[in-house]
């Protein structure tokens, strides 16, 4: 069955608030509580556990919703690789976009789904 | 804010169909196509990548929901730990709850954000 999936750069161009953070600029730290999930409108943000760099997000890829969707405190860093351009998305939006655009929660899931896959991956035996 | 979660519980209670299967026989493997996920209904199923136990699922955990998400294969094995009863939910019941039923899609992807925590911090450094 075709699954529609959208695509997350309409989302950062449809939004008029955005955070600019120079390269090397923590825009958040493992262990902060996190109320917005952000996509990436412009250069890259690298997310990190410790020393280990988890993926390196460009334009239209998002972070930073796993804190909303279970309420749990930031798991990882992210940190701007290059200077960057997000746009945050708070809470409110992201349960309206769940509840009113399926595929907003099926593109969510997409994402969730393939970091988990990348996770399992490299996993030790 | 508040998110309600759904009980998956009483998805695999509401649902006529089971399966039955015999402590250690495959549900399904690592590399098969899938078209439904399961809620364990009752006994237990262990999720295995290679020689790793990933987790132990009971009584209405959900499994087999990636390969529904992105449409690739299943990332790993499923094998039933004990004699266990799983209800399957095919791939048009799946995208129905996901569009009108919200807390489904959250419930969902709260699973994915907990198994995703779990996995990063199994990461090695």
């Amino acid at each position: 069955m075709d699954k529609a999936f959208i695509d997350f750069t309409l989302l950062a161009r449809a939004t008029e608030e955005t955070r600019t953070f120079k390269a090397g600029e923590y825009i958040f730290r493992a262990g902060d509580e996190g109320h917005e999930f952000y996509v990436v409108r412009a250069g890259k943000a690298a997310v990190r556990l410790g020393n280990r760099t988890l993926e390196v997000l460009g334009e239209g890829e998002i972070f930073g919703e796993m804190a909303l969707i279970d309420s749990a405190p930031r798991s990882a860093d992210v940190i701007a690789e290059t200077d960057c351009v997000v746009v945050p998305v708070g809470e409110k939006q992201f349960l309206f976009m769940t509840s009113e655009a399926p595929y907003f929660a099926l593109s969510l899931m997409r994402v969730l789904v393939q970091r988990l896959r990348h996770a399992n991956q490299a996993l030790p035996n």
